[in-house]
């Protein structure tokens, strides 16, 4: 078999992964020729061949013996530059890169037909776990109904700690970031922010149409409270940050928010850096994956695995947008737990009420009017079965 | 796009379920041209074209018009002549039959090679659960450590039936029959030989090496009584039965068994006709992936998704066996809930006892011979981490 050439761009957590692995096996056979990095002089912990590193990206995409490019810098925008680059070379891509698919999706993937190269980017979806690969090529044959997904390590960690260990938010947060776990700067991930970017990038390997994650609705974990967390205890739920689309009709509706869930579901004992999506189609009925959701080898794992199926020449479906499916941002009325509120909420279809929080039928866009006035307010999903169960119950609230 | 032509064999569950679905939806791009059937005049609930059903297997080997064969019959026997013929003829084959797969491994994919054609059977392992899809592309760039599954609905269904409600084996069987869920034959399922069946095909997608059925130590769920029930619901376990095949330095064990499992486990959520895998790689750390396992839809979707595979021309790793890895009778001593005797067994290193039943460190060899004695003998695999839990406790007996 014939040995390819590869160059890799960023030598982060990942990088170094998927480098340290193609090294010390030769049954890849890819080699990686050059490596271009913002800091050729930085001290790393493991041995580099002298002159492999390059601050200059052209150096890798100008050069014609190299085969193909792995992406795995953190900005999106310069990833883009570089893949765009890469695609016009004639080059195929293997990138872990979220925000640059999510934000360039339909772009990337027109580029890509218009060049004929390949492009793949397992790794930006939920670490190791396969869930493009399921979508692509497992239920292409299917009709999906909905895709239902826990996709944020960090959140389910402080979730965690808060529910489990009484924790409060802050504290959770700070423990997850002592531990490495989340970022100085968290935004990102308790906002719902990084979900919403895998669910973008999910919606079209599951639907067939580009969603920018601005339309996608949006509510994280950074207001949640101890009055959630002892309801959940009462009721022994969990709290998850879930991000979902389903199919209504031929109307895709999407969105990420906390949900309140029980014993009986699959999310319930996704804990810590699991990942766990459910995918529920016609003739597969509901599927769930579990798998470690980030990290430097289980990611490192996903770009390994696109860089084999480039080698094998891996074929999937051109892109083309399905004609009668359509993104909708009409969301049913769900029934939430609502709280962050100091004076009463008016307007609500209320169930249940105490003095600082409520169970109430409602919807984003009414619940986004009311934070405006309600700057800690927050809402977290409880399903219809679930709230069958809990409202018969002694002291419901 | 090409509409392939395709000929089918066997109109069954899953035939009927293939067929349907590639008649009412052209998007799959393939016709069925000629399906082969036992008995052409038996009545169907379905419409067929005239003329389409034959008896005779040439009509759709020797037919130069069908592309692909899809064979869905249960004999394996019959099914590999089928085979062996369609690729002699240069037709490549989708098929569901594990039996046949599990019996003829080695050969098939010799032959496969040979006539340079290709050979998916995603249905032939845990229905809708792409497990080949995984282990062949997504796992072939990690090191498999270890593959365990639940993978006969019907022993779990009745497991279930026992466990949550007390019932007896035998009624719980007859309700399984009754349900449909189990044959009328049920020694196939309740034995353990499917599951077996099932393991050894994965073992090869794995590890890279081939076991016959045979070479798998098999014990089944159709000696457990309620004394082990009494056991499980004591310690809130369930049981359940798991085929495993582990890597230990480059040796491949495999065994199929009843074991206990705790609420901290994947497996101890997965009922009826769920199955659930856990795959434990290098990278890729743990990863469990649940779905229906049979029926008509779910085993037909796997079906259709390798139907795709062909016309994607989907190419996997050549057939080669692993040069550093073998397969290995010697298995590890466990721990094992022992019951069914009726006079006291001798030679055994016993942990805890009481009249019925015993905890002793022991492995299938020694138990099979002690079977000789004990036509009733039955084990059950305790993990250390749940023989750790329960042994403190009051009452561990």
């Amino acid at each position: 078999m014939k040995n390819f050439k590869a160059g890799l761009f960023g030598l982060g957590v990942v990088g170094s992964g998927v480098y340290t692995a193609l090294q010390q096996n030769q049954k890849y056979g890819i080699s990686i020729e050059k490596i271009a990095v913002k800091n050729i002089d930085k001290e790393r912990d493991f041995d580099l061949p002298t002159g492999i590193l390059t601050a200059q990206s052209d150096e890798i995409l100008e050069n014609e013996d190299i085969d193909f490019i792995i992406e795995l810098i953190n900005d999106p925008e310069e990833a883009f530059t570089i893949v765009k680059k890469a695609f016009e070379k004639g080059k195929s891509v293997v990138s872990a890169n979220k925000k640059m698919v999510a934000l360039h999706h339909q772009e990337l993937l027109e580029l890509r037909e218009k060049y004929g190269v390949k492009f793949f980017y397992e790794g930006a979806v939920c670490g190791s776990v396969p869930i493009l690969r399921l979508l692509d090529q497992h239920y292409k044959s299917d009709k999906i109904k909905s895709v239902k997904a826990i996709a944020n390590g960090t959140c389910n960690f402080i979730l965690s700690k808060m529910t489990a260990e009484n924790q409060d938010y802050d504290s959770a947060l700070k423990e997850a970031q002592d531990l490495g776990f989340a970022e100085l700067d968290p935004y990102s991930d308790v906002s719902g922010e990084d979900t919403r970017f895998k669910l973008a990038i999910m919606v079209y390997h599951a639907f067939g149409i580009f969603v920018h994650p601005q339309e996608i609705p949006l509510e994280g974990i950074d207001y949640l409270d101890e009055t959630l967390v002892q309801f959940a205890q009462k009721h022994q739920l969990k709290i998850k940050l879930i991000g979902e689309a389903c199919n209504i009709g031929g109307k895709i509706n999407a969105k990420v928010e906390p949900q309140l869930v029980n014993e009986k579901q699959d999310f319930y004992n996704i804990e810590n850096e699991y990942n766990g999506i459910l995918v529920n189609a016609e003739f597969t009925a509901e599927q769930f994956v579990k798998g470690k959701g980030a990290g430097s080898f289980p990611t490192a794992l996903a770009v390994l695995s696109n860089l084999k199926d480039l080698i094998y020449d891996l074929a999937i479906a051109k892109y083309s947008i399905k004609p009668n499916i359509t993104y909708s941002t009409e969301i049913e009325r769900e029934i939430y737990f609502i709280g962050g509120f100091e004076t009463e909420l008016s307007g609500l279809e209320i169930l249940a009420k105490d003095e600082t929080y409520c169970l109430a039928k409602s919807d984003f866009k009414e619940l986004e009017k009311l934070k405006q006035k309600h700057p800690n307010l927050y809402w977290v999903k409880i399903s219809q079965d679930i709230y069958e169960i809990i409202k018969n119950q002694e002291v419901l609230i």
